[in-house]
């Protein structure tokens, strides 16, 4: 079979496919992200490119208009290359890099102009400091006495006893590699050697050995492994200081937007690798970003702790996900011992460990057993809820002596996915959104700069704003005949315009429509469905809960009052809510820093009852009860029908 | 650089080596094992072979004669190609392979001929059944309960509960490769499982799962690491029953006869790697061996268990063994943890575990630890005494409560080495001898054919009748003028005809000199003279002694009378001697066989205390005392001077 030269631009990366391969594929060869939402279905349209050079083989689609077609146009996942091509990315079809960080910087100074809107993690950091300071690996710098003959045990049993005057350690192990090397290493550093101890698995490892003193070189990566994102975090395994975060999306993203579909994409040929490579990709890329950052080594880095939903940690330890996603429902592992990075293909030092987060069931991963830690939700008398509203919506009910679960699978309409103008919460997405009682908007993007789409907090204002003014009704509805050119008839169906073609940065209006409406009223329909389900379950009504913690995909802000007004979130007292950010990363960091937590995650994780909501009878009449805005009992808001005039 | 082919006869074996390569590298290559004592350094003159064809360089060497030298008789280890060479290896050259333990069967028959002469671990056989039987590695087959809604939890812990449903395992681990192929194996399987677990440095690890009952196919090789010979023992771990035992020459001997030729050795260049790869490619030969004796497969043999001086664990393991001979003479590892036997180059079950047997010091091995377990020294109320007569001339003092032990560095002369027609306990040693008034000499050779030298036993037996027919004195020399042909001049100053040359296989008759005597008294003192000084250590008498066990290379026979007539053993009452065979081959099966047997060992290595006789003023003046027979002090040997008529 002949191969093709593609080049990607601006960049103008290369790659050299088989003829007959398709764009996406080469896209990701080159490590060019282009968006794609359905998994390379032809589905969502967000792949689009422009081919500046070379023939192609481009399927129908209608996800294009005849003029997009004419300016070269077309969708990456159903276009084949039959010649070497020259391809353009337009800045829409992007996955951004690293620009999700970049931009909370900016952003953060408006904090103040959001209720309650609080930075990643403001919670989290105090809980920090009520777990012992004990990391997955330590360094203990040792000068041994040198063996006489009468002090003449062999060479392991001398650093066994050093390391053993610092505390009782009863099961000591040690690898066959640093055995091999002990000998000469203690004569060159004439006995005076950092030893780096590792806890696996209820032992403590010898890790490596070294010559002198590097036992202030001591640093970790904690990450959040999103369906959507990646998260990952250096800190200081020494003194726990944070010295940097970055994000990157999952590469993931184009073989499929949600677990569903990378659970069946990994089915496929290569899939499993594919998905495998992806994530460990976007690992070493922020792990190696963070190191240069900070003038380290990839040496330096001898602890990764991973927090990620079940699919998330299947695919980043290459294990097949299938089973998740059949009835019953079973992971392969809900905790995977702690193993070397390298065995993942994580690239630190050579021996350094990697731990995973344990998680509940299918549905209900690490990141959430993590959230529950960081929210320090299992530690109180207080019954509270943690709600993360990413794209399956896990919630937890509980305190500090019972705790249950359930996945709501409350799809990424708020991840912006599923929604015409959706993005994510980066660059150019309009994250705030007020409109006035003549239709006037006012919005805010992240950035400052023209908007490109709508962010979950953008749409959570969005329809808040539509209900307030009278645009839309409690069924999510537009009204039909308003004065105002913003609401018009659309390709599918009326839709209201946040923002003109001119003020924004690609070559269309940026709307909601009545299907995004829809489709985020599901998404919260299902999410306050899953509330109530546990807090009935159990007996309990929403009075009792003390504190609601929110975490996830909006962005870093939220904006809770309106949260409670589209009835995303149950009317109870508004200093109950808490926006606890990225609490996933929070409870990664928590656990490498501290056995004690990581044992208290296991704890969490052990003790957690899982409710399946797709069997449970009174899910359903909960959803549908849901699917109006508020809901379509408006006893359970009364500050809303208030606020609304009812 | 040329190439030359070196073929072996009569094997026919060829090899392809560089123009310049010695003929004992080559043989090495070849796989074809040759005799050397001094590891190629043309001192032992026993590596001779014939050259029957082709070119070659020899250095000039005292060890050939005229005669010899016009034969085309050369030093293997002299001598270099330099064309296509064909060379005979003959019978007195060869390092038998496995012909030790055929002879055996035959010569037990003859046991009862000699007096406390007992096979081969009659005393440990019984000792077995103190053990709980706990092997290192045990299959369990499981049925378990299919996952469902109501019972969803992971593979993994469905695993781990049904395994603990067996019993109380607080630490249970498993490696990434095993949870990478769980899901498919349990669903294929139909839930159908035989797991494999091994025990790991105080856990329990998952070693693998297979589908279906497999549980009946558990075996363990129990392998004693000699110097000199490798011995290897297949047991089923569910019936403890021993299915074979094989041993071969360790090939490392071609690179020097004892430890320390072969310390030196490894710090050359590939030296390490020369003699990791030769004991390895035994024990290799030894387990397929094995196997295909029984029908089995590789896959089938899941523990391996080792018991080895600390030279030859360290070289097993291809640690440097250069500490161990330099003072403070200190091991790098007393012990290492249990590994895959693959990473040491093992070739069983891929995943298959390896276990060294824990030593004490540089000079007191796993071997020794073995050997106290079998002997059930530390067992018992009594203070009893374990001499393993091999190089190294070990010895452990204790009971109970307390254990000492030293090395003597006996020198390999009981193991036929460093004396003129000395040879192992193979086919064609003289193992027996007697002589009477009229110095006329009885013996029996082991196999019963023509003898071609003399072993460990059989010396003993000559000190022993020689001293006794007045044909030496005793301090060892032998007196002139005896009318007897059998006395005579030879090239080394006086020696004894045991056999005459045509009563022989070989073509030189077969002779006790005055430096073979004077080489024997030496090792026989300084065995004597290291219990010396561990018994007045412990401030105790040789009539404190209750039993006396020894082990080692003698071949399987021993005169224990002859023993103790040349001070090799105190007179002490003879039902307290005890000739216990090959202890550590049996310590290392009841180790794998045993995990309280294994913790047992731990235990003896752990409060062993050591002596370095090398450092002790004492041993010094015992060692000269001892170099008569069978002492200086007649007092200590009240018996024999009765006998001797003194």
């Amino acid at each position: 079979m002949s191969e093709c030269k593609v080049t990607f631009y601006p960049e103008g990366k290369s790659v050299t496919v088989e003829k007959g391969e398709d764009l996406l594929h080469a896209a990701v060869a080159a490590r060019v992200y282009i968006n794609s939402s359905c998994g390379g279905d032809g589905v969502c349209g967000r792949c689009r490119v422009i081919i500046k050079k070379g023939e192609v083989v481009s399927d129908p689609t209608g996800r294009l208009s005849d003029g997009e077609r004419e300016k070269g146009y077309c969708l990456a996942c159903r276009t084949t290359v039959k010649t070497d091509v020259d391809v353009e990315v337009p800045p829409e079809s992007r996955l951004e890099e690293e620009q999700i960080l970049t931009e909370e910087a900016k952003v953060s100074r408006l904090a103040g102009l959001y209720s309650r809107a609080e930075e990643i993690e403001v919670i989290s950091e105090g809980k920090e400091s009520l777990f012992t300071h004990s990391p997955l690996a330590t360094k203990v710098y040792l000068e041994l006495p040198p063996p006489t003959l009468q002090d003449n045990i062999s060479d392991l049993e001398r650093l066994y006893r050093e390391i053993r005057r610092g505390g009782d350690i009863p099961i000591m192990q040690t690898g066959l590699a640093n055995v091999k090397r002990l000998g000469h290493l203690l004569r060159e550093s004439n006995w005076r050697v950092t030893v780096t101890l590792g806890k696996r698995n209820g032992t403590v490892e010898i890790v490596f050995v070294e010559p002198g003193d590097t036992s202030g070189k001591n640093y970790g990566v904690a990450i959040d492994v999103g369906t959507t994102t990646v998260v990952a975090q250096l800190v200081n395994l020494n003194t726990r200081q944070v010295l940097s975060t970055k994000a990157t999306h999952n590469i993931q993203a184009s073989y499929g937007e949600d677990v569903i579909s990378r659970i069946i994409y990994a089915s496929e040929k290569d899939g499993l690798e594919r998905l495998h490579h992806a994530v460990i990709d976007c690992i070493n890329g922020l792990i190696s970003s963070l190191v240069q950052e900070h003038n380290l080594s990839l040496n330096d880095i001898i602890a990764v702790m991973c927090a990620g939903n079940m699919t998330m940690t299947h695919l980043l330890l290459r294990v097949d996900p299938s089973y998740l996603r059949r009835e019953p429902y079973v992971p392969t592992a809900n905790f995977v011992p702690v193993i070397r990075a390298s065995e993942a293909g994580i690239k630190t030092n050579p021996r350094g460990l990697l731990s995973c987060l344990p998680g509940v069931s299918s549905y209900v991963g690490g990141d959430i057993t993590a959230g529950t830690l960081a929210s320090g939700l299992s530690d109180s008398e207080d019954i509270s809820l943690l709600i993360d509203v990413g794209t399956n919506g896990e919630i937890v009910l509980g305190n500090k002596d019972w705790l249950v679960c359930c996945s709501s699978s409350a799809g990424p309409a708020f991840e912006g996915c599923g929604v015409k103008c959706g993005m994510r919460a980066v660059k150019g997405a309009i994250q705030r959104v007020e409109i006035n009682s003549r239709y006037e908007v006012k919005y805010h993007a992240i950035g400052e700069g023209k908007p490109r789409g709508i962010c979950g907090s953008g749409f959570i204002d969005s329809l808040s704003e539509l209900l307030k003014a009278g645009i839309i009704d409690r069924s999510g509805r537009m009204k039909k005949g308003l004065e105002t050119p913003r609401l018009r008839e659309g390709e599918e169906g009326l839709e209201f315009i946040l923002a003109w073609e001119q003020e924004a940065e690609g070559d269309h209006d940026i709307v909601v429509s009545e299907t995004d409406i829809a489709n985020l009223i599901r998404s919260k329909g299902a999410v306050y469905a899953g509330v109530s389900v546990l807090i009935r379950s159990m007996g309990l009504r929403f009075e009792d809960l003390k504190h609601i913690y929110i975490a996830g995909g909006f962005g870093n802000y939220l904006n809770i009052e309106k949260a409670v007004l589209i009835g995303l979130l149950p009317d109870i007292p508004r200093d109950r809510i808490h926006f606890i950010g990225n609490s996933s990363l929070t409870g990664a960091r928590q656990a490498m820093l501290s056995y004690e937590a990581l044992n208290k995650v296991k704890e969490i994780a052990h003790k957690m009852t899982y409710f399946e909501l797709s069997v449970d009878p009174i899910f359903m009449d909960e959803y549908t009860a849901a699917l109006f805005l508020p809901h379509t009992d408006m006893k359970l808001f009364p500050s809303v029908g208030e606020k609304l005039g009812l």
